[in-house]
């Protein structure tokens, strides 16, 4: 198992569309999608399209989103994961447990914000990075 | 002015070969440069490939290292800064100035681990993520 693109990267916000407004306003990066409430997720998203990737935007939805604790310790946001396209999302899986990785959750891919299932690798386990691993969307 | 591709992703980490080490091994990224000291920008850095950007994994170097507190904050390490091309690198500086953002240290751009001139724009004007602006380097 080997890592394909790097999908996007994993914003982690207290305000949305302020933020899409910064990216648009400061860098000129102003092609992005409406915000979409995914609340089985907990959270609110948007993607900003950078020419090789995009940001994923995220806001917490309710008290038990999973955002919430990396807002308690970063309050402004931060950069909150990255995921890369896997040809095989439970191959994938499969290999991180081989590989002593701790898969996060029951390990069951789920359906995320892209509409493809994905799967959470332990930070522990990427020198504190949290990384998410994604079927290949159809481009 | 507006950002280009994502050049890399910049990764904190207290031990640099580990990491590298970790994303070879768990996700067969396993396409990385050798670790170099940068003892003017207080780093050590090396280069994990990845299809469509890089990684670029950063240990501090001296103790006036600019990743330092950092990883005071975040001891096992993290993802620290994103870095984008830019096709000027002096317009980029002059239009985050205009547009109220706050460039660091001097303003002057000076030369990266990537042999070509960059600044970088105060976390406090991302919502919290550190943005590094890189003149385009020669693919």
């Amino acid at each position: 198992m080997r890592i394909g693109r790097l999908n996007h990267i994993g914003i982690a916000t207290p305000d949305i569309e302020a933020t899409r407004d910064t990216y648009a306003a400061l860098y000129g990066a102003d092609a992005a999608t409406p915000v979409k409430d995914f609340p089985k997720l907990g959270v609110k998203v948007c993607f900003v399209s950078i020419e090789n990737t995009e940001l994923e935007l995220l806001q917490p939805l309710g008290p038990d989103s999973p955002v919430n604790k990396f807002l308690e310790k970063n309050p402004k946001g931060g950069q909150h994961h990255m995921c890369f396209e896997v040809d095989d999302i439970i191959a994938a899986r499969d290999a991180m447990r081989e590989r002593g990785a701790t898969v996060l959750g029951t390990g069951v891919p789920y359906i995320g914000a892209h509409g493809v299932p994905v799967i959470f690798v332990h930070p522990k386990d990427t020198h504190g990075v949290l990384v998410e691993l994604m079927a290949k969307p159809e481009h």
